[in-house]
């Protein structure tokens, strides 16, 4: 039995609507172009409407939360980069001079940087999201990342993110992390949710050696053994997964996919990361995933598993693995031009063009 | 021996630029970012740079240019669609109501039509450049697609305009087409230049099935063994392969690859028929290969064997097969990223952010 506050959110998420959708696909096949000819620039308008529920889709909003925390497990050495980079990347962020912050800009689209665990004493700093649950979640090497209150607590920080967009009236969001150790926790949660070896889901993160990466998927494959003994065999809660072996921010994603799904908010994913937080909502309320995008593939293996576990096709696959929302920011425009296509191209009729016929 | 006015072009043809190449890869690796992780974005930028020979590089006066022309070998039937929607297609993009239109919209671009070869008399229409060298090229199942003269007039046509984009200041174009057919013409460039069976560089262009896809790959290998007997077993001549088996857009468009990169302006290819156009420009002048993007990589089959043979990796993969230069524009906000994020992005020094180093 869920607790309340997560029963509640979860039954207000819906499917796609199956009407709009089948609306959506005869407008597009109106338009001056062969059948199909733009690909996935149609699929996502028409994933749109359905999820929108608007016959002139349209965007209004945009907005990247890039959500921050620190991971206990880099204890154990899974990461290039040393634990100070996360606080570091927060001032960047405020400060403007992040690879999401230029990115924003040319998406015209705001940033909000979500502290819900960056193990570090940020003071009131201007522009923060203060919403630190706790410095950085546990060893899960050694003990859950998690106590349930503080899962709860990271959860609920996504669900009142989710509730505060909805009154600033949002309707496309990205969603992005920063967490110097995270895609450890990211590969763990895709082991657990997916049944696979640590070995087929862990890549080397942002420039682990072959050797350090050996590393790491010994120290996530003796995790997920001592928390979870019964597994292949059965597959874990996924709440559990998130909270033995998840982060503070890979929680707060689950909770503001699940925020965002009740309110029909549009979410694009970023990276590795938030598609993991993105599985678990999928997994706690499969009706979410299709006010889901997937912004951008990134090299780590898990990634691509993930995203067909969910039966989503990324829009973009530039190789690049810096999370923080870049790909799915960059993904905006690619969404905008869909609904463009869709409100603006003239159709067959209209502009007295003959269809294929022979 | 090549015609002079070709020769002048390409002797101007360099490559390139080393030394503002390495010198973009220091300051893209001084970045707030792990080394490399920004991916093709990286990539991009480090072209664009040693394209441009620019420190802080910038694009301006970005347009689309839309060649159209018939093609005399749709008598054989290789299309789904009937001839007269090439220059209804003219029509469409000159009232704004194309996909190409609604796109260029979005990317701030302008929209350039130009008839090199449309089989229709369209009698001073307002805002089409009119540069018909023919209405249509020959049946190329019969004989030669053009004779030199019209190859010549098709290619000066490219170099004409991409002179006059250099007066305007513009740095970075995007090459699109439109020509009911033309996919025909590209299979056979793309048999030609790389000598593979007509079977694996030909597809269903814009919605053929699979008995009339057959008949299109034997037109074209029957083509192949009357224009060039000696094949496979000798390169044919590039030109050649564009006068006997390309069509009067492709040949505007090699024309248009070769102007631009003798003034270094960056040039985004779109679909499968502009790359056939590209691929014979760099056959003709390898180093204007440097000033390529490739957009979009479309379904056709012989369009990923081209791009794969000029080394290019095209920045989207969406699906579409519809040309126009939809492909093209859509990857203009790409390059713009990658831009930004070399000009705007903070250094790990300015952020005072520790480098990796466990």
């Amino acid at each position: 039995m869920r607790e309340k506050f997560l029963r509640d959110v979860i039954r207000k998420i819906q499917p796609g609507n199956a009407e709009f959708e089948s609306t959506a696909k005869r407008h597009l096949d109106s338009l001056t172009k062969p059948i199909g000819s733009l690909g996935q620039l149609e699929d996502v308008a028409a994933q749109y409407v359905a999820w929108r529920q608007q016959d002139s889709p349209s965007i209004s909003g945009k907005a990247v939360y890039v959500f921050a925390a620190d991971h206990g497990i880099v204890e154990q050495g899974v990461s290039a980069y040393p634990k100070d980079v996360t606080p570091q990347m927060v001032f960047n962020f405020l400060n403007g001079g992040a690879a999401i912050n230029v990115l924003a800009r040319q998406a015209q689209s705001d940033v909000f940087v979500v502290d819900v665990g960056v193990d570090a004493a940020f003071d009131g700093l201007k522009g923060l999201i203060d919403r630190k649950v706790r410095r950085g979640s546990r060893n899960f090497a050694k003990e859950a990342a998690m106590t349930k209150e503080e899962l709860n607590a990271a959860l609920q920080v996504g669900i009142d993110l989710a509730e505060e967009a909805e009154k600033q009236g949002r309707t496309l969001i990205a969603l992005g992390e920063m967490g110097i150790g995270n895609t450890t926790a990211a590969s763990a949660v895709a082991a657990a949710l997916t049944g696979l070896p640590a070995s087929q889901v862990t890549g080397k993160g942002t420039g682990l050696d072959a050797e350090r990466c050996q590393r790491k998927v010994e120290i996530i494959d003796n995790a997920l053994r001592m928390h979870f003994p019964e597994r292949p065999s059965s597959f874990p809660d996924p709440l559990e997964v998130l909270r033995r072996v998840g982060g503070l921010e890979i929680a707060a994603i689950t909770g503001m996919v699940l925020g965002a799904a009740s309110r029909r908010i549009a979410v694009v994913i970023d990276g590795f990361i938030c598609t993991a937080g993105a599985a678990v909502a999928c997994a706690l309320a499969p009706d979410a995933r299709a006010g889901i995008f997937a912004g951008h593939q990134s090299a780590e293996p898990g990634h691509r598993i993930l995203l067909v576990s969910m039966d989503l096709k990324p829009l973009l696959q530039l190789g690049m693995r810096l999370g923080e929302g870049t790909g799915a920011v960059l993904a905006f425009n690619l969404i905008d031009a869909s609904l463009r296509i869709y409100n603006e191209m003239a159709t067959f009729e209209s502009a007295g063009i003959s269809k294929a016929g022979i």
